[in-house]
């Protein structure tokens, strides 16, 4: 018999999700409050739910022998402070097609200027102002796993030339040109021509500050720099002298070093940068629910689990 | 030898790319400006331009045996008052790519909410409303050639199920579920549960008001339409009506029963609705004048021209 901790906002949906999948053998106690769990001090062996409210009761969580979180990035979890002596796996393969829909919305959305043909309407002009095109446009990938493949399919499918820098898997054959190593390396290369620069890379010591002045300057002043991924990829104050010097035309950004960004960051108010709130993938409980049912089918046969999470590699 | 007419807004750049292709047996007279081309009055075989243009020249045009369109819509040319005796080709296969940009562009910005959210920025306000998907939603396009096969493709790559009405083709393997025949016997069944409308019709006498009440009716009052196809396709006042009434969510809309749209036309103030000028897909000479050189060396080989339209039929 297995128990298992759901600890998540999502708690009544997940507990509702998992239960009619009928799996045998399985005990389950759910809530979406850390203090709750934490004085049920059940002998749970399993847990499953959001990193940033599980780190709350890992010391309650003596007996447990995998933990499958709900988001993708574990960081709360990969505090050297924390036990590592269980099997931590993560979401994937789930987010891919939602971050296409955010990034191709922004894209598309400056490539057709539609902020600023509303701005026509709203003063009654007939703007035939001609937009342009992603087609025939190059975009630059910092990361390659299956958000950047999804983002890399979708660059293909309208017409655009894709790079990616990976550290070393070239597996997604819709990358036009990979590069690898030390960005200091192969920066101006990976950076040169670029329209679109795309971060979907993980929070982790080796991606800190990747997205520094070097990589800044080695793009061309029409480029548009995307961030859907972890916020402490980016340095932020180089991000914004770029914008303020015209070194680049624009920002797009859903994560950021501190969130929710601080009410006096000046992001806020720079024209060229347009911020939304950490929403560009969100785990909806039907798309996530079948990570762990599927995972736990594995357990019980013995099988290795899928997506598991290398605590010093950090994903 | 031919002698060949072009009128065209960018009757210089069609010029130089007709030239650069070296073909034989042609002698070129360009320019923009109806008047001028119809006091050369050189005895001319073949033109090329926009439609609009060139009904203006018709009278002078006694020669002519063959017209290339540079736009895919020919009505200018489809007056009963004109002369038919020649035949008229129109551009096709280049506006797929940008007619999907164009209307994803705004199908994204609908499920994204990115107005919303940019109003949320200017207040400063960390907005974590939940974005939606287009994966799983529903799309009906009036109208499936060329240009509707490739919002078909694009509709599936971001997972959405494709309805298609045409006359009788199904030759798009993307759509999932085709309509033929009146409208009038399949309306409610084509409109049935659709997010999304948009129409990539010609403008046909059978064509002509097509979007009416009783299609407006059969849509969920929470789908948007789209028109990057032709004006007169739609009936402007049911769709205000159906606006209003909230019997619709919102409408896109690229063209118009006048263009440009009249100072006083109700639609410039309406918060559900989106105007954009007639801007959709452009006629770029570097992707028309391709048509027009690999037509005239069919003419020269004997062979049949690509895309001729039927006078009768409209398109």
């Amino acid at each position: 018999m297995h128990t298992l901790l759901i600890l998540s906002r999502f708690a009544r949906d997940y507990h509702v999700l998992i239960e009619s999948a009928h799996l045998p053998d399985l005990e389950i106690v759910s809530t979406h409050d850390p203090a709750e769990a934490a004085a049920r001090a059940a002998p749970f062996d399993l847990a499953f739910g959001e990193p940033a409210l599980l780190r709350q009761v890992m010391p309650s969580l003596s007996g447990v022998r995998w933990i499958q979180s709900t988001w993708a990035g574990v960081e709360p979890l990969l505090d050297p402070a924390l036990r590592r002596d269980y099997v931590l796996t993560n979401a994937r393969g789930v987010f891919g097609p939602q971050m296409s829909e955010y990034v191709f919305a922004y894209l598309l959305a400056h490539e057709r200027k539609i902020f600023e043909k509303q701005a026509s309407q709203a003063a009654g002009r007939w703007d035939q102002t001609p937009p342009t095109r992603l087609r025939g446009k190059q975009i630059g990938l910092l990361g390659v796993g299956t958000i950047g493949a999804d983002l890399a399919r979708t660059a293909k499918h309208f017409g655009m030339r894709v790079k990616g820098y990976t550290r070393a898997s070239e597996s997604s054959a819709d990358v036009d040109e990979y590069f690898h190593g030390p960005l200091a390396g192969c920066a101006a290369a990976f950076g040169a021509d670029l329209d679109y620069l795309v971060s979907v890379m993980p929070d982790t010591s080796a991606t800190r500050h990747l997205v520094d002045e070097r990589l800044l300057r080695a793009l061309p002043a029409r480029a548009i720099f995307v961030n859907p991924g972890r916020g402490g990829v980016v340095d932020e104050s180089a991000l914004a002298s770029a914008l303020q010097e015209g070194r680049l035309a624009g920002a797009i950004l859903d994560v950021f070093e501190t969130e929710p960004l601080p009410a006096d960051h000046v992001f806020w108010r720079m024209p060229n940068v347009r911020i939304t709130a950490h929403t560009a993938a969100l785990s909806a409980p039907p798309d996530i629910a079948p990570i762990f049912i599927d995972n736990y089918r594995r357990l019980l046969r013995g099988e290795p689990l899928l997506y598991r999470v290398d605590f010093e590699r950090g994903y």
